[in-house]
């Protein structure tokens, strides 16, 4: 499975007033890994949603497991691949490296989404291409 | 266990170009409702740092569960407990609702952390005094 | 002119490791106070989006200036008003108080924005309607 | 003087619903790019607040005037340079380009802020030691 390393520039206004990163900006970094990831398959996120009329890949579920905190003005690396296809969602990790430590670890569940006037949501999950999921059989 | 519900406006810039909530906002909310739970218990978190030495009570753990798409402008309420105490950690868990919709769920794992200048890290955990759990018991 | 008081609670995420308000979160509770404004004077910004076909009302200018530091556990109020209207574009100043004292001011100049496909931004202004302006007169 | 030139990733957790820049990231972009110039004049961030006996290097003023929007995926680059020094106090100028395009200007007054126990704020500014000055002249 294609796999995608992303650095990241741990800054200032990640930090709390502990000094580390407040946790929810690790999700975030971990979102914009997993964009990195559909990039690095060749699916620039903008022209995907475009090209399959998604709304998005939101998220059914999220973890993340922090082992060690990251400081302001640290730069740390993201491993990302996707780790299971289902029909209409797919599971991405992360894991992240201070140097050659692993600081922490991301889980995503993710869908398909498109609009769906008829759903009380306005959203629901669709089939995912098979020409998407063979991008990632690297 | 004492139970303190929240309630949470879903502000535009909570929300992504998909319209909803960017996930890790939620997570942002379910930290507020953890400070939220511990004022209810009496411990205001500036002075409860202050008062026990604490760095803060960091996560070593985090999950979420996305049921339902929250939008801006919408008004959501979290029910917030902690279901376990370690001696060093504990866990609260959060329900978030849409009206009467469950549309949300989220875990953490927090530990009691003070400075540790001998530790690699700069910080440790430390035993959770008894009167705070004795103030949860409610 | 209607003039809207809003109070917020410093969250630990919105503070940096200097222990005091990230300050681009000010701008983030300035733009909460501005949907609180047009919500007092009876636009729920989903709605006023929906009813009057806007992209939304992006910001041209924004400008503050800091008096003291809030920090994480603090209550504090902001005041917020328009100071003037042009054709497409109106002006709104915030006043943020601890206590009584004013810490922060902050203003914007923001656009009643369409999409304009012909556009190369994608987005225009448009005229604002004389019945949005009436609401504010108060 | 010395400038720097900073290329930012427009995240999608940066956008908004109306699909662009939510505009209190851009301040978090010049904030970055603030530090990013310091670490091009020989100052990392974290080492120069500990060498300096440093709390931060706070705003007493931002201001930002927007004249594009930019969408997520994009990728801009902000150039940065600091204007003018006071005795303790110093401005800094961003332009944000997409391509040629200057999408978006920013200027902040900020502040070589030490703690005070003394002071009703806990915090007071001091003189900016020569030899910072003298890294910048470039």
């Amino acid at each position: 499975m294609l796999r995608n390393r992303k650095e990241i520039q741990v800054e200032w206004g990640d930090c709390d007033p502990a000094g580390i990163v407040y946790f929810p900006r690790f999700f975030e970094y971990f979102d914009a890994c997993t964009n990195a990831l559909f990039e690095a398959a060749g699916f620039r996120k903008a022209e995907m949603l475009k090209h399959y009329g998604l709304v998005g890949i939101p998220l059914v579920e999220a973890s993340a497991q922090f082992y060690a905190p990251a400081s302001f003005g640290e730069l740390v690396a993201v491993e990302s691949q996707i780790v299971a296809w289902g029909k209409s969602s797919f599971r991405v990790e992360h894991r992240l490296y201070r140097g050659s430590e692993l600081a922490a670890e991301g889980r995503e569940k993710r869908v398909w989404t498109v609009r769906d006037p008829a759903s009380p949501k306005g959203l629901k999950g669709e089939a995912i291409p098979g020409d998407v999921k063979e991008r990632f059989a690297g």
